[in-house]
């Protein structure tokens, strides 16, 4: 008999109580609000955003909400899902490393667009942002890591887990409703890794976030799901995961925190990708190296790597999943930032032929989320740096100063014509305000 | 190298011509039209519409079109959503027997809205329903039989490239437009079988239709997906089949029509019940049993038909998919309609106590779609029914005016306001009408 998981769920996230929460924990939310909006304010003016935008004004209910960055106002279901796209198009978001989730992109828009429609508080948005965040960790921790492997972008599927969560708790659903939202969002969870390097991405991350929304005011009007969606022999887990570790979503629900091992990522690409980048930049400044000088780059690290970043680069996107992109410009620039992520730095033909000089190699032994950088230089050197901790993961965290430049950073790249101190500090004191408006004020264009 | 299926289905789609379409095919289209609105008008006012409905009316733009036997509109996509959970909801739809897909639910309501949106004529619908049920049918057929018994209910992971295809088509988008569409699909494919016994399943139906909608607007504007979406490695047919035969998606493509096998069901319940039904119903009148005389009924089949019917029966729509009930209600009614499978009949205690004595047995010697029923009897006689091809089955198809008689009965059971005889002729009509225009004023309440 397994453990009731969808109903533990419910009961776990309607019970939840804001002061038996730890500080520490109230804190990682506020930075990983304050990282997504900043990436959400990076691209408010994009074209995926400007589409999606086009096509879902005039499917817009009346009642409307912010759009991060944007003077247009959509439906909260419409908001969740411009948000969302907007959070993770960058891939500068935040990431639960053991399962490479980014947790806050499905969740926070969904805690945002309903906390404004019905006046909630600052609290009230950090607390059910945290308990969505926490159910989505906890369900990717369950199919993790085979999940990716057989194809599913675990963000899109897992997000709309958290985001059905999070917005049950904000509409006061009891246990029960709860846990039939949950169990609903079972019935959306949706995306692939084969459209990771195309707009397909966005529309799955988006729904993420709006049919968890969907799914809690379905449940909110009586809607049902079956008792062990989730957990049942013809259920989510079962379907999506090749051997799920069921219990390991309720095991010390609520005594340890998936959602406190979030991390911000230093560099706007794959999180994989991040150890690549250290290793190579190390290597560019312990041995002055120029471009001109390299024979040949070799990268190797685990097969998650490899699956995710040994592909051929053809735009921005393929960039921000390329292991050999993102070596060749950290060779080129020292440096991997929004810049060498555009296009105009993609199709640099110094860009295009040092890529080509890199090669992906699969090392077994590597650990996740460690890369080795390899050079081959013309004069017959070779030279080798491996990085097992990558600036922003648990163990070299971003602090709060540096998610900050990196925030101004993005809404200053995404044209912002806000005050990003602003958003900034009302962003640091959320916990104190009776409604939100004064950062939603402080976040429209 | 496989072959490129997700650009052939674009190409496939958006140069398909009318006039080359057998006309056998666009009949069994009218035939298909008209059994699923009769199944849409048979639960107009039934709960889930009705919440579903006070869900999205709010959230619904100010364009709207028709929902099948309401009063109120919504916009296209949730009127896609609300008419395909009407044409699924009584499990009374059509089937394509090899995959036991539902084909017209996800596809109809979406060619319907878009058509009445932007004034299409009635070959148009009925070009583009083909189209799409074509794909979404070709589609299932490279994931089954695996897919289903893995959790993934078929109608709705599948339905929404169908929708994508067929609302491609009617916005008129060229063929690599048409192939991101379906390839968009690829992201919001979704729904389990686990909760088919609950309300989540109508969620995953709806919006299989009004997600294949969404898609094709999102390509229109210029969303794109990954070239391999639904064939590549880390594509769909990998993730949510485990051996999926991609080559049957293109193979005879345009040639040989997998929705000309469409059939239709005589009993509102899971198709893989209906031999069951038939059995029971052929001993009763052969034998003239009672249910008093029956010690013991046994009911045995394959493996998909105790996957989908050895449950516990607590509600109408457990009833829908439980062989025990089915098997019951045959028995003491001589019946299974519209009333076998109501709640009332349900908790009938002379039901409950004659589902109590059916047993479900594997056989796997008994082929797809066949069951045997073997009735244990108080006066020591043990009876036995095989039937191998169920009415309403391809060997067995309903006529035309079965189907009407179908469709009379359900819009009688649904209170429908308006006249059936209106709507029906119509329906037969429809490839002359330059709109729909006639065809939706008959259908509105």
């Amino acid at each position: 008999m397994p453990d009731p998981v969808t109903e533990t769920l419910g009961r776990f996230v309607a019970h939840s109580r804001w002061d038996f929460l730890p500080d520490t924990l109230r804190h990682e939310a506020k930075r990983s609000l304050l990282n997504f909006i900043g990436c959400a304010l990076g691209v408010a003016h994009s074209p995926p955003i400007d589409m999606a935008i086009r096509v879902l004004t005039p499917l817009s209910g009346a009642d409307r909400v912010t759009l991060l960055g944007r003077a247009e106002r959509l439906d909260v279901l419409g908001a969740a899902f411009i948000n969302a796209i907007g959070g993770n198009l960058l891939d500068y978001d935040d990431t639960h490393l053991r399962t490479v989730i980014h947790p806050t992109a499905p969740v926070a828009p969904a805690v945002l667009a309903l906390a404004e429609q019905r006046g909630l508080s600052g609290a009230d948005v950090l607390h059910a942002f945290i308990l969505g965040a926490e159910v989505e960790c906890r369900i990717g921790n369950a199919v993790s890591p085979g999940h990716y492997a057989r194809g599913w972008h675990i963000t899109s599927t897992c997000g709309v887990f958290g985001s059905a969560a999070a917005s049950a708790r904000l509409l006061g659903l009891h246990a029960e409703q709860t846990a039939h939202a949950v169990g609903i969002a079972a019935s959306q969870s949706a995306g692939t890794v084969e459209n990771l390097p195309s707009a397909a991405k966005n529309v799955s991350v988006g729904n993420a976030a709006r049919n968890g929304v969907f799914a809690a005011l379905l449940a909110e009007q009586g809607f049902t799901a079956a008792p062990a969606a989730i957990e049942g022999a013809l259920g989510w887990a079962r379907a999506m995961g090749d051997a799920p570790t069921v219990a390991d979503i309720v095991d010390n629900l609520g005594e340890q925190w998936e959602f406190a091992n979030n991390t911000y990522k230093p560099y706007p690409c794959g999180i994989v990708m991040h150890a690549v980048i250290d290793a190579c930049l190390a290597l560019r400044r312990e041995h002055a190296l120029a471009a001109s000088d390299i024979a040949e780059i070799t990268i190797s690290g685990d097969q998650l790597l490899l699956d995710r970043g040994d592909r051929t680069v053809s735009n921005d996107r393929d960039a921000r999943v390329s292991i050999h992109h993102c070596a060749a410009v950290s060779f080129l620039f020292g440096a991997a930032g929004l810049t060498q992520f555009e296009d105009a730095t993609v199709h640099d033909p110094a860009v295009v032929a040092l890529r080509a000089r890199t090669r992906a190699m699969l090392d077994p032994n590597s650990p996740r989320g460690a890369a080795t950088a390899t050079v081959r230089t013309l004069d017959g050197r070779t030279l080798t740096e491996t990085v097992a901790h990558a600036k922003g993961s648990t163990e070299q965290p971003l602090t709060d100063a540096e998610i900050e430049a990196k925030v101004r950073d993005l809404a200053s790249h995404g044209g912002f014509s806000g005050s990003i101190d602003a958003v900034i500090a009302a962003l640091w004191r959320l916990d104190t305000m009776p409604t939100i408006g004064p950062l939603l004020e402080a976040l429209r264009a």
